[in-house]
């Protein structure tokens, strides 16, 4: 493996709502995606989610709150609570979570996305 | 759990090589630290490490070659690998990696470091 460059990674992503895999560490994903508009409500049964804003804002609304995130800020969802982000703008994130995770959760849908690797 | 602005907790830190824990997701950690100077050969035999520049530059000298972080830069160390991480000028970085992780891996000694929580 070579280092890895954010940036221009983020760079060879057009799609929105895709995560793209970019490192693993043993059976965790280091995920990217481009965001805009708001994404579906779902949860994660199992697992934990962090998301880490790499440029513009994301809002995180949960059932009781919406948590805002601009660059260098991170939150992470706990496993089982409802979420659904948004963003206004085109924004990029940084995602860890474990390999097996899928991003619409439980909702599934036609917003389920393959995880394709960047190398 | 609220939002983590990483430069907040940054400016928290005032020591060199001893990391501290700013978020978990499931049972790893999320951790940020400073760094100058050079650290201790070592490895992680049961896990992979992740180094995420945040700021500065952080060269992961490895057995056969070096490994050159900037900013938005990241570089996962394989477990078993020997690595020691060196920064001419004062580094930020974040790490990601099993809760159980203990800096020094392998190696132990007095640069063994408990990993606070910062909240």
């Amino acid at each position: 493996m070579d280092a890895v460059n954010l940036d221009a990674m983020l760079a060879r992503i057009a799609d929105h709502w895709s995560p793209k895999r970019i490192a693993q560490i043993n059976d965790y994903d280091v995920r990217i995606v481009k965001v805009q508009g708001e994404f579906t409500w779902h949860q994660h049964a199992d697992t934990d989610e962090l998301f880490l804003v790499l440029a513009g804002q994301l809002t995180i609304q949960l059932r009781d709150r919406d948590v805002v995130l601009g660059p260098r800020e991170l939150f992470v969802v706990p496993r089982g609570v409802q979420h659904c982000p948004r963003a206004d703008t085109e924004t990029a994130v940084l995602l860890l979570e474990p390999s097996s995770v899928v991003n619409t959760g439980d909702a599934g849908g036609d917003r389920t996305a393959q995880v394709e690797t960047l190398a």
